[in-house]
């Protein structure tokens, strides 16, 4: 039922305050799995899920170094989901515009006397 | 199961490619129901139930104009979700940026031999 195209998996990883508290914390530089469930009073496997949706929508890639497997969030998807919400928001905001112009033009209309009363 | 916090409500509206449609229609304008549901292959019930996802979302919006109801989107969640989004990318963008900075310097130090090998 869940979309599975790329821009739905990363806008569907993006819908949860843990999953999103895991992103913040990625963004400050990589960390362990360990270190990223820390401050959740999650159980590990609830953690786990996380990470495997996170993973999914290619927003998190893991790397095994040394013993410990390393966790780093990956740009190229939030490019992708930022360009989609900022193209809508710029289309809005230009209908938003194209709004105000007209009932700039309205007022206007309604505060000048037409030119056949205005010669009277 | 899933997060009910306004942002998270968001992103899971967004993470369906029909509801994204939707809103890149009515980004261009408002429109009845019938106009929205026009260009898709879906049924008429399935179609309800995505402008309702997009209604607890508050990106939708309907208003009852004479005898049709007008769907209209909302400027504010975008914003939201938008905020999220780029204050993230502006954060790993830092991070990539240290970290060339930080490459930099030591190619740097591998290309100039140390001082005491340039005295000798």
């Amino acid at each position: 039922m869940a979309a599975t195209d790329s821009l739905s998996l990363v806008f569907a990883a993006l819908a949860d305050p843990t999953r999103r508290a895991i992103l913040s914390k990625l963004s400050r530089g990589p960390a362990t799995v360990g270190e990223v469930a820390e401050p959740f009073a999650v159980s590990a496997p609830a953690i786990s899920q996380h990470l495997k949706v996170l993973e999914r929508a290619g927003l998190v890639s893991r790397t095994a170094r040394a013993q410990w497997r390393t966790l780093s969030l990956e740009a190229e998807p939030f490019d992708e989901a930022s360009a989609w919400v900022e193209k809508h928001r710029r289309e809005w905001n230009l209908r938003l515009d194209a709004l105000d112009a007209h009932l700039q033009t309205m007022k206007d209309r309604s505060d000048t006397p037409d030119s056949k009363e205005a010669g009277s």
